[in-house]
C-alpha cells in the first residue's frame, strides 16, 4: 500500500485543520474588537463604560500588531517577507494593526478614530473558505453580469429623466433636481421602496410602475445569471477537490483513467474530525463511503474492527440491506470520499468489475460476521 | 411473478396511506390550537369569548399530552422507549404537551402563557414530506450559503459604519448609533425598505445606493446557490424513489443493470388512490403507465379487463395513436411509474428489445378489441 | 413524396392561424371591457361619461352572450354539448356573459355590479400560450413548493409571536394583536415592507432582522424550485413539439429511430406567415433550415428557386462559408426545423450519412449556380 | 503551418482592440454630456456656473454631429450610405446629434430641452457586449416570458378589484378608483412597498397578504425562466467563440470532427493584450492553455523560449506537477484557448492519442531543460 504517498497528504491536511484554530481566535478577536467599537456609538453605553471598552479595544489592537510583526518576521526567514507584506493577506494584516493608531495620530477625535476599526473586517476575508468560488463565478461571468449593470444604469437614467419631467412641477420638493429623482429611481429598481419619495401624478405612476415591472426583470437576470455561474463552478470545485482523493485509493488506483473520471463525478468528499459517527446502527443508508485518509473503527458485536485508508464501509446499503449493521466512528481525523446509491448503480453498470470487487468484499464480511 | 416480493411491499404502502390520516387529525388539531391562541390575543374577542376558546385550548393540550404519552408507551413496548423520548419527533411531543403547562405552573399569566402554544408548530415538522429534501440541500450547500451569509454580514458592517460616519450629525435620532444604522442596513439589504430610517444627505444617498445593488447582488448568489442545489437534489430523489419501484416491475426486471439505471432515470413514480380516473377516452395522450402495485381496470366496449401488478397500459399513445381508446381507473391505491413519449423515444433508441416487446403487445391488444 | 400526409398537418396548422384572428376580437373586447370597468371607477370621468361607458360595457357584455351561446349550439351540434358547458372553457364563458346582469337583477347597485366584470379576465385564460407549461410545473413541483409555502407559515407564526411577545407593550396600537402582527409578518416576510407597522424595541429589531434575512432564504428556495421545474418542463415542450415536424420531412425519415431522437434533441420549431424574409443576402449565418410545412423562395442571380416541405437550406453557414448568398422569403404560412452551428456539428460527428448528403446538396447547388 | 490563414484572422482581431479606443472615446463623451445633463437640473449649481456647463454640453452635441456626418461619408464611399443611415446605430447617432438642437428650434426652453440630451444614451446600447446575449434570450424565451407577464397583470386586475371593493369606503382618499388601487397593486406585486397606499381593514390585509405570496410566486417563475434561456444561450454562445478558434490550431486540426466537437465543448476562450503575465513561477497550476493567435514568452532560467500560434503551455500543471515552473508572458496581442484540469482528464480518457502528444512534449521539454 502506497503510505509513504497518504502520510504527507494527511500531514498537509492534519495541518489544516490545526491552522482552523488560529484562524479560530483570529476571527474571535475581529469579533471582539467589532463589538467594542459598536458599543462605543451607543452613548449611554460610552458615558458609563468606555474606557473598559477602551481597554479591550486597544488589547486587539496590539493583538493585530502583534500577529502582523510575528507573520512578517517568519516571512523574511522564509525569504518572502516583501512578498507577504505587499499580498493581500500581509496588506489586511498591516491596516487592521495600523488604521486607528494612525487615524489618532492624524487629530481625528478618538471616538471617531474607532470607527476605523471597520478595516478589521479585511482579516476575515481569507477564513470565508467559499469566497474563492464566489470570485471565480464573478470573474468569469463579468461580461453578462456588466451588460445587466449597464442596463440597469441605462434603465435609471431614463426613469429618473421621464419623472423629473413629469413630477418636478408637482412636488419640487423631492423631484426638483435629478440627482434627487435618481435616489428615487434606485429605490425603486431595487425593490427597496422607502416610500420618502412617491409620484402622485397619474403619468407619473404609470410610468413609475413600468420602471418596477422592468426592475423585476433586471433582478431576474441578474439572478439568472449567477445561478448560471454558480452551477458550473460548483461542478468544477467537486470535481478538483475529490480528483485528488480519489486518484489515492488503491481500491479506484487500478482502474483506467476513463474509469477514473467516471468514479470522480460521481463521489463526494468529506471531511470528519476525530470520534465522529458516521454511520449508526439501524438507520436507513443510501451511500457507501471509501477512506482516502484516515482510520475508522466498525463496531460489531463482540469485537471492534478497524479500517484504514483505502478501506470502505458502508456497501451493505448500496447491494439491497437499506439498514445500516454497525456503529462506525472515526477514530482520527478522517477524509471519506461518499458514494450515494443513485450514482453506484449508474457506475457499476459501467464498470461491472468494480462491482464484483464490491459485492465479493461485502460477501467475505457478511460470511464473516454471522 | 414475484408475487410474495410486492404484497410487502404494498403493505408498507398502504400503511403508510394510513398513517396520513392519523397526521390530518394531529394536524387539524395543531390549527384549531394556533387558532385559538390568536384569537386570545385579540381584546373584544378576548373579553366575550376567552372561556369558550381557553376550554378548547386545553382540551387541544390534553390531545397532545395523550398522544405523547400513548406513543411513549408503544415505544416502551417495541424496546425504544429511551430512542423515541430522546429523538426530534418525541421531544416536539414532549414540548407540545408540556409548554403551556410548566409556563402556567412557573407563574407566568394565563394569557402570555397560551403564547407557548407557538411550539405546538414543531409537530407539524415530520409532516411536510419535502423538508428533508430542504435540508439535504441547506447541509450540502452549506459552505458557500455560510460564505454569503459572512459576505452579506460584511457588507452589512461596512454600509453601517459609512452610513453613521456620514448622516449621524444630521439625523441623529435615527443613526445616533451603529447599532441604529445596522437596522438600517439590514433592511435596505434585503431589499425590505420601511422606510423608518432613510439617508438624507447626498453622500449618504450615493453610498445607500451602491448598497442596495450590492444587496441585489448578495440576493442573486443566495438564490443561485440554492437552485443549483436543489436541481441535484431533486434528480437524486426522483432517482431512489424511482429505483425500487422499477426493480419491482417484472418488464424490467429482465433488463441488465446499466439498462435498469437509464430506465429508472426517465420513469416518474405516482401515487393514486382507489377509484380515480387514470386516463380518459378521447383525450391526447402523452405517456404510457407502468403498475408497480396496485390494480386498474380498463373500460372497453362490452367489457372490463384488469390489470395488475407488472402490467403497462397506454403504449398506443407513443405508437402513434395519440388519442386515448378507453378510460382506464384504479380499482384500488395504486402505484404507478409513468413514462413520457420523450423519454420513451430515447428508451427505445437505446434499448430495442424493449421497443419489441412493447409493440408485440400492442398489436396483440389491437387485434384482440378489434 | 408523403405529400397526403403533409397536407392534412398543413391545414390543421392554417386552421390554428386562423382561430387565432378569433381569438385576438375576444381578447380586444376583454380589454375595451375591462377599460370601461376601470373608468366607471374613476369619479370625474363617471360623472361626466357614465352613459356612453356603460352603453358600451352592455355592448361586451352582449358579445360574450352572443359568443357562449354560438358555441353552445355549436357544441350540441356535435354532439359534446354538455362537455363544453361544464369544462373550464365553457364555464368562463356563461360566468363572463352572466356575472354582470345576474348582480344587477340580485339588487347590487349598478356601479358595484359592474366590478364584477373582472372574470371576463377568465375568458383570456385559454389564450396564454405558456400557461399550461407553467401549470405542468406548478403541479409537478407541488411537492417542494408546498414544502416551502409551510415552511413560510411557519416561519410567520413564529416571527408574529416573538414580535407581539416584545413589541406590544410599546406600540399596542400596531402591535397589540397577534393578527396586526400576523399582517407586518407577511409585509416584512415577503420582501413588501409598507413600513406602516415598525418594531421599535433594541430586541424586536434583532428579531425583526434575522427574519428578513430568513425571508430570503425562502424566497431563495421558491426560485430555485420553479426555475428547477421550468428547466425540466422547457426541454420537454420543445422536443414534443420538435418531434412531429422531425418524422414528417424526408430527409430526416430514412435516419433510424435513435437518429431521430438525437435529431429532434437539437432542433427548434419556428412558425412563420408568407412573406417573410428568413434569410438576408450578406449578413453572417450560424444556422440552417428545413421547411417542415409551407414553401420558400431563393432569390438567386437570375432566377428564383422555390423550395418546397422537405428541403432544406442554409447550409453553406455550416459548411465554412458564414456569409448568407441569397435572399430567402417564405411565400406562404410555414413552419421551420432550425439547426444551429453548435449543434450541426455535434450531430454530424455522430451521423456521418447525415452529413454526407448535405455537403453532396451543397456541393450541387454551388455547382450548379456559379 | 497555416500562417497565411492566421494572419488575417489576427489583423482583424487588431483591428477589434483597436476600435476599442474609440469607443471608448464615445463613452467617454456620452458620460460627460450625462454628467453635465444632470448638474444643470441642481438649482444651485444651475445659478452658478450654467454657462460653462451649457458650454460643454454644446461641445458634446458639436462632437456627435461630427461623429454622425464623418460615418455617413464614410458609409457613402463603401456605397452603403443609406444602410447606415436606417440601421439602429445610424438612427442613434442622428438622434444624439439632432434631439436637443431640434428640441430648441421647436420652442423648448433652453433648460427642459437638455433633457432630451437622454438619447444620447443610445449611442452605449452597441459597446455593450453581453447585450447580443440577453435579447436572444428574451427573444427565445418571449413565450413564456409574455404568459408570466398576462398572469402578472391578471393577478393585479384580480387584486386591484378586491381590495377597491374592500376599502373604498373605508379609505376613499387612496383606495377610491380603480387606478388609484392599480397603482398599490403594482407597487405591492414587485416588492417595492412604498407604503403610501396601505390596506387597513382586515379582510382587506388578509386579501393583500395573499396577493404578496402570489408575487413571490410570479417573481420566482419570472427568475426560472430567465435562469433557464440563460443557461443555454451561454453555451451557446462559448461554443460559437472556441470553435472558430479550435479549428485553427494545428494540434487539433488533426482530430476528427467527433473529437474537434468535443474539445471545443470544454475550451475557454481568452483574448490578453501585449505584455501580460500569463502564468506565475510558483503559483499552483490547474489548467493549461493552447495559443490560438499571437505569441509567448516562456522565462526559463538562462533563456526566454518563444511560443508561437499552435503552441501550448501548462501542461505539467495537469501531468501531476502542480506548481508552475516558471513566468510565462504575452509578447503581443494573444487570443489563448484555456483547458482546465477538470476536462482535461474527461477529454483525454475519450482521446487517448492526444493524451499522447501532450505527454510526450511535456517529456521531451522536461528533459531539455533539466
Amino acid at each position: 500500500m502506497p503510505r509513504s504517498f497518504i502520510f504527507p497528504h494527511l500531514a498537509q491536511f492534519a495541518a489544516a485543520m490545526a491552522g482552523r484554530r488560529t484562524a479560530a481566535v483570529s476571527v474571535l478577536v475581529v469579533a471582539l474588537g467589532l463589538s467594542g467599537m459598536i458599543v462605543l456609538t451607543v452613548d449611554p453605553a460610552y458615558v458609563t463604560s468606555h474606557r473598559w471598552v477602551e481597554a479591550g479595544l486597544w488589547t486587539c489592537v496590539a493583538f493585530f500588531a502583534v500577529e502582523w510583526l510575528a507573520r512578517l518576521v517568519r516571512a523574511k526567514r522564509a525569504r518572502h517577507g516583501l512578498a507577504y507584506a505587499l499580498s493581500g493577506h500581509g496588506l489586511a494584516d498591516a491596516v487592521a494593526a495600523l488604521a486607528v493608531p494612525l487615524a489618532m495620530a492624524g487629530g481625528v477625535d478618538s471616538r471617531s478614530a474607532w470607527l476605523f476599526g471597520v478595516v478589521w473586517l479585511f482579516k476575515l476575508v481569507p477564513e470565508v473558505s467559499g469566497l474563492r468560488r464566489l470570485r471565480r463565478v464573478l470573474v468569469l461571468e463579468s461580461g453578462p453580469l456588466l451588460s445587466v449593470l449597464v442596463l440597469f444604469l441605462m434603465l435609471l437614467v431614463f426613469a429618473s429623466v421621464a419623472l423629473y419631467a413629469l413630477e418636478r412641477n408637482v412636488q419640487p420638493a423631492v423631484f426638483g433636481s435629478l440627482p434627487s429623482t435618481l435616489w428615487w429611481a434606485v429605490v425603486t429598481l431595487t425593490t427597496v421602496g422607502y416610500g420618502d419619495v412617491v409620484p402622485v401624478t397619474p403619468l407619473g405612476r404609470l410610468v413609475a410602475a413600468m420602471v418596477m415591472v422592468c426592475g423585476l426583470g433586471v433582478f431576474g437576470l441578474w439572478t439568472g445569471i449567477l445561478a448560471t455561474g454558480f452551477a458550473t463552478e460548483t461542478r468544477r470545485d467537486n470535481f478538483l477537490k475529490t480528483w485528488n482523493s480519489v486518484s489515492k485509493v488503491p481500491f479506484f488506483a487500478s482502474l483506467g483513467p476513463a474509469a477514473i473520471a467516471d468514479v470522480t463525478h460521481v463521489l463526494r468528499t468529506m471531511d470528519l474530525p476525530a470520534h465522529t459517527m458516521i454511520v449508526r446502527k439501524g438507520q436507513p443508508g443510501d451511500c457507501m463511503y471509501f477512506i482516502a485518509a484516515g482510520e475508522v473503527e466498525v463496531d460489531l458485536p463482540g469485537k471492534k474492527v478497524r479500517l484504514r485508508e483505502g478501506g470502505f464501509f458502508g456497501e451493505m446499503a448500496l447491494l439491497g440491506n437499506r439498514e445500516r449493521s454497525a456503529n462506525i466512528t472515526t477514530t482520527q481525523l478522517s477524509r471519506l470520499l461518499v458514494l450515494d446509491l443513485v450514482d453506484f448503480h449508474v457506475l457499476m453498470s459501467r464498470h461491472p468489475d468494480l462491482a464484483e470487487t464490491i459485492e465479493g468484499e461485502a460477501k467475505r464480511r457478511t460470511l464473516e460476521n454471522s
